[in-house]
């Protein structure tokens, strides 16, 4: 770790050895009654496959059917000194923006930014600036913003009569899990590490009953909710078990959210837009506060993944009056 | 890692980036026909619970019944730069020998000694000096050296018919187990690493097929062989899996040595001298090359070793001709 990771890290830490997680600097929406109005091919997302917060946007476009619409950037799952950079290109270069490094777009938006360079991002691309890295409010603005522009067949993930529910489920899985696996591996003490321990597994335990007799998190088709839980569940086994010490289980020992997670993977959308190689290299191969060596385990193994879920059993219409995504 | 522990970490490190463990300096042997003849209440057994090494020596003492005649010191799970430490005994002294420090003891027999103090060793209560740390020698040597204080009852863990079975085995498991979790843990380059987990994995699937039909590695009883296996597997997932990256599976996922595992530390003699906390604070809390935060995990959840093992459907009679020790 660099002096200025240490820095970082450092201005993310609490006194008591919480992990605090920086807040989104660039918190402008697309939408048509603003200064960024929808327009298809103005815009440019960029995501790290690693990236939980980013995967629910990419998950999203696709289910959506945004391809066309919204361009896609894709960052080199290991960042260095300088950030997320684009040496996935031909020539290090996203060649729909011409920059080498996120960097350059977040500072393009605010000269001063001296925080943690984020994805996901969505850039202007006429001026090669970041609109946006504000994750949650980002995908559900693809739903609700960029309706004119979904295929024929998008499902509704974010459907009007159960907002009130999909927000109150959104709000605890983000403190307990989404942000808590996180919480358990940045912390510092002893102490925050095990409340932040205790919290994630008292949810995950939770969300077991929850969904031991219903397929989907809210109503009975996919929504916001499950592409959010979904995310951090995909991760679990391959790197937040080990990597960041949420050891009580694995995933594939909760059978419940193991079956959810496998019926979830299967759907169109979902385990299509999951890179295990990205996920792994990037967490052992960034975070040297946690794995000096850099050394990326070789496990676990993947295979259940494609395993039957049962979980048609339960009913439920995966896309309601809609269609999977081509 | 102070400079210490970093130059004799870099001594076990070869070029191509594997670890090569030390070899054992003291290697002179309690024997009547030589320099150090058994004689009960001479001589000090000094472990750790948390090393699989001294493990074995106290496993297979407490099967032999030798606890009146082989005393016990057990040190402080963390080591610091002063090495193995005697912190856990009043005064930070143990009481049998008066020493603070087993690098003391290996300083009264060697001077000149500068490698990595380990446990287990053997002392002369006398001159408070190391007679041995040979650990693959030593379990042994409790078997036929002591035989005249073993308790009535004991078991043949060495019986002289199967000894080259038994050292068959014990040589390919301490390669590609229990030796290959470290080389898996300690390996600096990719490469190393992935050789050792491969050999891991692969030996611990043709152990789940030996162990298939069979309820002891040699022969229907407990041998020398059961009790160098256990020691690797009962410290499996609490620190191989994730510490040492040790993670294509869980022990608690290979069906068939999960329930040899279990039969094992049901048994006297077994899990009576695991010590989960010492083990779990070890490993996490000394090697600061792997785990620079200190952080132990709160899991895995550890309850499923008393859980039924059905391994007597297979037959076999765990201690032969004599009986478990009180």
């Amino acid at each position: 770790m660099d002096a200025q990771q240490h820095a970082q890290f450092a201005a993310e830490t609490s006194r008591r050895g919480e992990w605090v997680r920086q807040g989104n600097r660039f918190t402008e929406r697309i939408a048509d009654d603003g200064a960024w109005p929808v327009e298809p091919g103005r815009y440019h997302l960029v995501v790290s496959l690693a990236c939980p917060w980013a995967h629910r946007s990419l998950i999203v476009r696709r289910l959506l059917g945004l391809d066309a619409a919204l361009s896609l950037g894709v960052v080199d799952p290991i960042r260095d000194e300088r950030g997320w950079r684009f040496t996935l290109d031909p020539g290090g270069v996203d060649p729909v923006t011409g920059l080498g490094f996120l960097a350059e777009a977040y500072r393009a938006a605010d000269p001063d930014f001296s925080g943690r360079v984020t994805v996901p991002a969505v850039l202007d691309i006429p001026s090669r600036r970041v609109v946006t890295n504000d994750f949650p409010q980002l995908s559900l603005d693809l739903s609700t913003e960029w309706t004119r522009h979904h295929r024929p067949g998008a499902p509704e993930l974010y459907p009007e009569h159960l907002r009130d529910e999909i927000d109150a489920i959104n709000a605890e899985v983000y403190r307990d899990v989404n942000n808590g696996v996180y919480r358990c591996g940045f912390a510092t003490t002893q102490a925050a590490y095990e409340q932040a321990f205790d919290r994630l597994f008292t949810a995950l335990d939770r969300l077991e009953l929850r969904l031991a007799d219903r397929r989907y998190l809210v109503g009975d088709t996919i929504t916001e909710a499950d592409v959010r839980l979904f995310t951090t569940l995909v991760r679990f086994d391959a790197v937040y078990h080990g990597h960041f010490k949420c050891n009580r289980n694995k995933l594939t020992e909760l059978p419940v959210l193991w079956a959810y997670a496998r019926d979830l993977f299967q759907t169109p959308g979902f385990g299509d837009t999951v890179d295990f190689d990205h996920i792994k290299r990037h967490y052992y191969g960034t975070h040297a506060e946690l794995n000096p060596t850099g050394i990326v385990p070789a496990g676990p193994d993947l295979s259940g993944w494609r395993l039957p879920h049962h979980r048609d059993q339960l009913g439920g219409r995966p896309f309601g009056e809609g269609t999977p995504p081509g």
